[in-house]
């Protein structure tokens, strides 16, 4: 649940939040879905009115809520200060004792719950949350490989996060290498796995890649979003990917004004999970998932509401920003 | 009735609509009472709330409602959802069966009407929704050419309004042949009158002005907007003109950001109308057009509420952008 | 979709309107939907965005789109101004050349889309519409009696909407025919099937109950809600039931101040419904009905979001307006 | 200009103020433009954009709004906290050194402006700003008199308004002296003029329209409004009138809740002026107006907007709170 | 931090919450605050910008907020949808793990934080809270009593927030000890302390008060109001008190509607300390406390904002609901 | 009070208006509040609800508003309509007959007030509104030099409010001799004091600060802002400082889009005397200003509320706009 003042109200202006139900698993199942793919969101909800409502969200978005449990105390929560041009956005975080740090393992049957399905996607935010919910990651990747799922998995190290014990080191290199795909960005590789690319001038990307494959031969790609921070109102844009064999990297895109970035990592997840179940080849999917990214910046809340037509009308340029009627 | 979701959201999205009422002439009649020149819309509207609530709308901006016919089935609408930066805003129409569509040519006695005004303006959306309201056009035209009136058009052609069984190739060039005034683009002068100005590498818009003029003699002026469109939100704008002696044109301005740039080629035209009534020469006219179509783009809602000494600051470029006490 | 000013403005004064999308069926079925039952509603929309947001608003509230055909030219829309006290709520129908009316019943294949469901819901409103919406109609009711299911229908006879060349008295009867159950009022049963109940002093809703039953022998339940309006805030509600033995009434409840009234006769069909496929018995589905309709006019929008427990508790009458903590 | 908190807010909680622009004799001629008769208003507001939106509200509502001066410092302003219940509504006023107050008689060639009219109408408010106002007050009132126009007053007597040195005592009976029909209540009548309806028990109003009558021959109706406060949600409202030769009393309308009672009296006058136009007797056109003034409590603003068929029905007592469609 | 849908929205429904910094103590502190009392509020808040963004809100209202410690996780949250007529109002509690909560007692100098005041105040919530925020009430209300001030306690029994281990039963007769004045009420009376005052056909309150008497022989007042729910909208509410010798009983209010009823309690309980500060007789207290209770349901939001003025006219019963000018 | 229309409406569109209370004075109050250093605010405001909800604005951002005199009529108003790019924002002033312009110099004891204060800080607004408020103000300024203050002024002339007789180049003087710092332009040193700085072409701050130094001898800096406008929504912002021996000047910032621009130089000022209270030095001072002014720009309202960690932040350039976890 994130609760954001209106506008760019600073918190202690706002005497109204706006409610928008969002995570990163979840962003990138409502991407997919309206993007016409079948997807389900699995997790831990209360069971009290934010629980269930946070499920209508995700059933108005098209996602599947059959195997979402509803127990626990709380439903975990953000609070989003919207920045612009020299100052910042703000996020207070208040996520403890949620129903998804409290979730666990034996709740899901994971083998039920793939059953029939194609990908499974985990970010990095669930092991970093509690001991229970890395240990149900865990599980549910190694279901799915049993399955022969496609794993991937988008490594976002939030430090602040990973209170209960375990450090992001121990934890988290079981979880890739159970996975065919991550997003990882420079500075993730060289803190979680003591890959150093920025020191490789020439390519770093590549670096990073083959470093993370040689330690996880069961990769097969790994993608990330390039990004230039101009100021909060103003960002550019591009994709990267190392597919094993080569570096391969999209136009940079200007977004200004930016609407909402928020998500925009989870858009780009969901436009190359997308794009590789419709067989698009790396270049063509890395540009998809660009696009989509791009599109997630200007609109409002955490989750990519496009269409298929609308990305690729991006991807080729055409008409950019001209009144569609 | 137009219909917008708040901000920046998709369609569906949006638990309210913001509420404007426009259109193409009743855009152009608002902006010149607002000069402060006298005008009246002659339509029909439906003999219920929504119709009164129209006319209410064009009363507050000082424009009169008393040739307007109370009959028919419903408002004509459409549904705008405005992008930013790199998606495009979206128009979604639902126009047919209005009151305006089903109009009948004899509900309005054009010379009674006509009786003591000096500008007759048009669009070509007009002709576009139904053979009636194309037919009662015309009528108006050739009263207006009768009594002597300066009579002026905006080509827009929009292809897919374009259903009841005419063409625009059919039925524009009688129109346009009453007509004293247009603005014409050059798709449209090539589309609808097969004018080809973009080959003429040096000055198509010359070439534009010069073929419309031989094939309409009554023509004295032909104007367009000259825009760039870098993004939703971001556009440049300027303004051009063939007098049937020389091509005038104007310095461009940057708009950024854009707040609503509906109603931004009405502007021009109520902006070049008042102009020439005024007497103003035709650079000046042009200059202050394209001042009036840029103040529009800064302004939410289909019209333009500026004074003349508000456009005047911006052709003078004098202290733009700061603040007025 | 329904498009209402906010609070008790008048449509004059409205700078934005509320949306809401619902309408007789879809409201029963998000009812259920929301009570626990799986329900999917069948209709056409248009395939454009507010077709698509339409069908999303039903998604989030649980009802199964999979069987709505994205097809025509717009969304039915209706505009609701809530009046107050001594004023009088109102409705703007614009309904005209909308997807549901323009249907094609061949679209529908009522044997594959009703295969295993229990229970089929109409309403008046559809066969008022047009032909096509009344045949369709009537193929579904025959599929639904040779699938087995339980058909119910909501006679709701608005005069105005008969347009298309068939009366109400012509169409309406095999429709009933074909049902076990419908929700009719006394001035229905006497302006379509010329039941005149109310010279019948003692028990008019017997006197209805057993005209429509003779007329219809496969009909079970003739159900109603008795409504007494004080004014447009405060309304006294009771349900009322001839089972073809005895005639069931409930207390009347007291509604002060109405929050929205509009799907108050589908709340109480969907209460009903859900009694019935519980298996409650005559006396607690009509109580049960009852306090759902009474539930709806505390709720904005069309439809009834309540939980079983909540209706429960109204009908026990325990802790009736105390705070839930 | 009113200002008021949205809802139920207090003055300190508010961070938006919603904006009505109304004004006693404003209120009134709005409500007759609504009801289709021609109506001006005539005053002085700043050459500002305020003065000027308050212009464009008066257009929106149909009013005329050619005689109106632009000159002077300020709108005048009132800020309303609206309560509820046991707590009631509260009023700030912020009206000194207004354009209104500051306006000088020789702005007004009150001849020229009444010409062709058939109704003037005061209210007490005017000759309460400054002597100034008090003097074109007058003014107006003799040019009506001499132009044959029916004059009509509304005495409302605010005795904190009374600031520029004259007594209400001293002014207002010169005003009233040249008016054929007022609004008095028994304290103003016994305040201003001395007297004392209450005393006389059996029929207070008919001595106070007697000692008025006596004292101003002119006069030909009194009429007042009969309000019963339960609290500030629920008020009764009846009419009363003394037109020389008897009392007629309407029967008295329970209005609850109330949306906002500004402007009640005002509507009252409206509807009361609208039937005499239309030559309505006594009775009914104190009914009317009685219906017109319980009407206003349920539309937020100081404005009544409905139209003639409206009243009536209230005033048939048919339908009274039922869903118009 | 209560968090609220807009209007009478459930939940599910909402786009977005209304903020309201609130609960028992502190909208105690804001009422007498606001009444002219200075007043200061003790408390734990999160170091983060929602825990000053609630500080912020108390010193708005006139609180001091220098003993207040910033530690610890999180603000206590309740989300709170309000009903209407039969649709009861519903709190969602989410105060798990709260910056309250977790406080330590050492954190707070009681013989410096009361030095100088006059009054304590706490509430039952407090030790229901966690064990520490007992010990800290505990060590509180010893500080004040060796200090000689008065000190007061709403025992507000909240069941289900008893979780930490401790029983009421066990806790609050310390607490009560230590207390000049509480309000309790029947059922509290019974289920923590074992008074069966309900059997007490005759005068219920004098057998809780007397009860209540003997086991603390400290106490000196026992105060309640006493609230009969028509329904969530329409509550009847008066004041009662045994002051050792009498029970005193103010008139029932009816309030209809209400705007906002949480906070009622404290409202009572600031009218009384107000009251008993400024030295009002028993009797006069409780009517100023009930009058002060009733106006609360008029306001939105938790606390009391009203002046003395306010309060006393509503007592007095003068004009009430009528617009002040 | 500051009343502006939503968005970029313009004041013809507003149906509701933002209420922020604010000033010169009030804004640099507000700003060294929040950021950690004792503040009051000395004025006079109406004793009505208008002039407590100011003092409650006041006291929630920290500031005391012990010596605010609550005398007289009205509260001073200012409507702001904001531009956005190529449209400028608008100010409407409503200031005549405020309270504050009223005020008379004896309600105030400055001896009293500013004892055990370290700063004064006026702004040329107060003496520009009456001859009274001059009075106080220089009064006031004496008193701070004789009990060792340090005294700072912004000149803000504003040709249009000096209405009462006295020419700003009479009054002025006096008040910047007693001032120890003071913000100064280059068209306000020339208009008031006859420093034509602009000549200088190499270093025109040098001269200005040079000119002010030798007729005030008691100055000790002469700072400014340098803004240069490209448009309404997109401004450079540097600092610039005369401290007697060289001009100090900061980089420039780009802010876009400025959200808005009220209170600019009053958080330049703020961020000045919180530095030089801090003993920054002259380089640090400057630069802490100007980023504490171009973090105003991105803050809705007139004050700035950040932290001295937020303005130390966008100094060091480190993450500018990155979203803050």
């Amino acid at each position: 649940m994130r609760l954001s003042p209106p506008g760019f109200q600073r918190f202690s202006q706002a005497e109204s939040l706006e409610v928008v139900y969002g995570g990163g698993e979840a962003n990138v199942a409502v991407a997919v879905a309206q993007l016409g793919i079948t997807a389900s969101h699995v997790t831990c909800f209360p069971e009290n009115d934010l629980g269930y409502s946070a499920a209508a969200s995700l059933k108005k978005w098209g996602v599947g809520t059959e195997y979402i449990v509803y127990k626990g105390n709380r439903l975990g929560q953000y609070f989003l200060e919207k920045g612009s041009s020299l100052r910042a956005s703000k996020v207070v975080y208040d996520r403890d004792n949620s129903a998804f740090a409290q979730l666990s393992p034996e709740l899901f049957n994971w083998k039920e719950i793939l059953k029939g399905a194609s990908w499974f996607h985990w970010t990095g935010i669930t092991p970093a949350i509690s001991h229970n919910a890395a240990v149900a990651c865990l599980q549910a990747i190694k279901a799915a490989k049993e399955l022969g799922l496609t794993v991937s998995g988008d490594i976002t190290y939030r430090k602040n996060l990973w209170q209960y014990g375990k450090t992001v080191q121990q934890v988290m290199p079981e979880l890739v290498e159970g996975s065919d795909l991550v997003i990882c960005g420079e500075s993730e590789a060289e803190e979680i796995f003591g890959i150093q690319s920025k020191e490789n001038i020439n390519d770093p990307f590549e670096t990073l890649g083959r470093g993370l494959m040689e330690r996880f031969p069961n990769l097969k790609k790994v993608i990330s979003t390039k990004r230039e921070t101009i100021n909060a109102s103003y960002n550019k844009l591009g994709g990267i990917m190392w597919n094993g064999e080569q570096v391969i990297q999209t136009k940079s895109y200007d977004i200004e004004p930016i609407i909402d970035r928020i998500g925009g990592g989870d858009a780009f997840m969901a436009g190359f999970i997308f794009s590789a179940l419709k067989g698009r080849g790396d270049r063509n999917a890395l540009e998809f998932a660009t696009a989509a990214s791009v599109l997630k910046h200007t609109i409002p809340g955490d989750a990519l509401l496009v269409t298929e037509k609308e990305i690729e009308q991006l991807m080729q340029g055409n008409a950019v920003g001209r009144l569609v009627r």
